[in-house]
């Protein structure tokens, strides 16, 4: 047989990526702790196919998801998509099953999404999103249950430990207190484009977006000045932003109930034990402009700020209003995982390890494997993770191979140790050696 | 504003699904404990993406997979198709990256995959995979492993209880006990035509098979019948059908490895402690007739054989020729994950429950929201689940909610209660009721 066939070439597509097992490792890490936290405050997972009829996908879609849209007709000549975000799924779905689930309800969904972005942007065209919603409520215990989720979430980012991570913030905003000064100011017909000024005033700077407020939303001087001032507040404590906020919106009442909305969310949070520092309000934040409707909420890591925020998202009025007439009045938020691990990575917060067992048997002997077996079945019936060395190959072959994955742990048994009952415990972190009984391995392991 | 505008109807493609939470929640347990036991052995995580350039997945198809891709061309030009397995991409994976993770190297990958089926014969177009593989070694050590992770796994499959199942059986053969009788035959030329034969024989029966071999691989009756004779060994103990073979194969070199191999791999099983019902050699599976090439691996259960295995592989010999001249021989198997749920729900193995949190708080007193939020949070810190009903509905209404969701226990804390420092602790499955002190609910509950 004459080997004459021509390989193809192993590539992905361009904003695609491989995931190596030490990319993958703490990524496995980090959703296990996100689920565990959604959990633990009742969020029930739900998944919904990669697949969908394009008119559902396309029925939100601003003209730039729609141009970014993998779609294609399939076999039956049905138009169809990959979902683009988990948010119009989600909409999709509660609108077919909601009768059926009932409200309130609370549900994750972690999965992938894909966009055909320009990838010179650094952007990837497939990524995982990471999102929590409480559907059929405007209760305020959402409102601060969805702080207080963010708030365990950022606890427990650092990988290389359990220890609580508390370097960073979580910026509290109502879109009520926005609009309701834009009403009172007279500015409610421009709310998108004075937003959307509003939006670039930390790198742009005060008056750039002034004069853009006035250019586009038709904004006097005193009216640009008021929204800048009252987006400006800072350097001041939760309970001073309060009171000015109540000043500023005196008689107007969306504005008072967003500022008393935000009261109560700042209450909750104390109450639940989240130490001042870890929230701000944040008049500047608006996010999602035709969508969200109360409180919105973005998360900055304090040493990366420029990072953006990792983990954002808001109330809104109403879910599903495409698919259905049941109002679906909702409040939630997604982790941004890529981003968030680019600035773990930056941070020095993700252990570097390329194994998911800590202890290493290598097949020392090559008479002894059913001994070998034996012993790594016992130490994993008492939870430990073994991996047994395949190959008769030199030790220091095998203990360089255990070394590059980063166990921490290795069990040598040649025959002479056996027949003593006896292993060696070595420490591939320090090096340290110790001769252990055999049938003492699983209680010093441990 | 009139409502004029037209809903869009909410529905899924036909051969996907939604999982609601009743189902993606015993889903969530099962591949957290297929995770656990793939990581105690040390294999480890990778991703892959779901789009792949189709000459990639093409390559191996056969003329069924090429008709049953989802394909189409994306934004920049490029022929693009959704994988429709876990091989094909893993084997592209490792002709592109195993110069940079070295061998042996073993990996899981749980992802979903989609067909263009047809969905007639109940099969789905998107269904999740769950394998493993141990690449770049022929050691009997990755071989005994697989077993074991699959002995493992299936002790894990009952989702009620933490309790070792054990009502399956994983039947073991090797390919070259096979290909050496055929060998021995003078049946070589003629191997898939007669183990395609052969595959039918549970189902239609020796004769026919026996003619089938006749008609389609030209054997003659007295070669028919010594396949035949050789696959029926059954009701015999392992070493008994081991004594068999090495009298049926002897001489025949490529066969007698194959009975070699198989006895190493039940001694293996027998010193790792796996109980001896939990295995059987049937020299009758042959799986993936162009692909496997040693040990393969079916399993069943016992209470359901016609569901057919729900966990299979074998050894093969190249993985990735179609990407790399790079040989890399490897083990593995992959967990049925659907066809597994189909048999645990008819058997009743699933906890019917639509909650992922245990302890329920009804919002008994709005007045008291805050003191609900400490004390569920004070219990989440403990490890404990805790969900806050959002909304100052009646108590009954709320119970009713918890009772549907499939939470255990409630603490129901009026004022008068909350006064005198006191919950009353109900369990929601006996309706038993007391009361208890707020300090001391932590260490009730846990």
């Amino acid at each position: 047989m004459t080997e004459t066939k021509k390989l193809i070439e192993p590539r992905t597509l361009k904003g695609f990526r491989d995931f190596l097992p030490d990319a993958m490792i703490p990524r496995e890490i980090l959703i296990d702790r996100v689920k565990s936290v959604y959990r633990s405050y009742g969020f029930v997972p739900i998944d919904t196919p990669v697949l969908e009829y394009l008119e559902i996908l396309a029925g939100k879609g601003s003209d730039e998801t729609d141009k970014q849209l993998y779609k294609f007709r399939d076999h039956g000549g049905r138009d169809v998509g990959l979902r683009f975000d988990l948010t119009v799924p989600f909409a999709r779905f509660c609108a077919q099953h909601i009768s059926e689930l009932g409200t309130p309800f609370k549900r994750y969904h972690l999965a992938k999404v894909w966009r055909g972005e320009n990838t010179q942007s650094g952007r990837y065209r497939e990524f995982m999103q990471c999102d929590f919603d409480t559907i059929g409520t405007t209760s305020g215990v959402s409102d601060a249950e969805t702080a207080l989720v963010i708030n365990d979430i950022m606890e427990r980012i650092d990988l290389r430990s359990e220890s609580t991570f508390t370097r960073f913030k979580i910026h509290l905003n109502s879109r009520r207190v926005l609009n309701g000064l834009l009403e009172k100011l007279g500015l409610s017909e421009s709310t998108v484009p004075v937003l959307r000024a509003l939006d670039k005033l930390s790198k742009a700077g005060r008056a750039n977006v002034m004069r853009e407020m006035e250019e586009t939303a038709g904004a006097t001087l005193g009216q640009a000045s008021a929204v800048c001032d009252m987006a400006s507040l800072a350097g001041l404590s939760n309970d001073e932003i309060l009171q000015k906020l109540d000043a500023m919106l005196a008689g107007n009442e969306l504005g008072e109930s967003g500022v008393a909305s935000l009261r109560d969310l700042v209450a909750a949070l104390k109450s639940a034990g989240v130490p001042d520092d870890r929230y701000v309000l944040d008049v500047a934040i608006a996010r999602g402009l035709d969508y969200y409707t109360g409180i919105v909420y973005e998360t900055f890591l304090d040493d990366l700020p420029q990072l953006g925020s990792v983990a954002s998202g808001g109330r809104y009025d109403n879910l599903a209003g495409l698919y259905t007439k049941l109002p679906l009045p909702g409040v939630g938020a997604s982790l941004g995982l890529d981003r968030l691990f680019a600035g773990l990575e930056e941070l020095g917060m993700i252990e570097k390890t390329s194994s998911s067992a800590k202890i290493f048997i290598p097949l020392f002997d090559a008479a002894l494997i059913n001994e070998y077996l034996k012993i790594a079945s016992q130490l994993r019936k008492a939870g430990l993770g073994v991996e047994i060395y395949p190959e008769a190959k030199k030790l220091g072959v095998q203990l360089k191979y255990a070394d590059k994955r980063g166990f921490t742990t290795a069990i040598i048994i040649g025959s002479s140790e056996f027949e003593k009952g006896m292993a060696q415990v070595k420490d591939l972190v320090t090096g340290e050696k110790r001769d252990v009984p055999l049938d003492q391995l699983k209680t010093i392991l441990m």
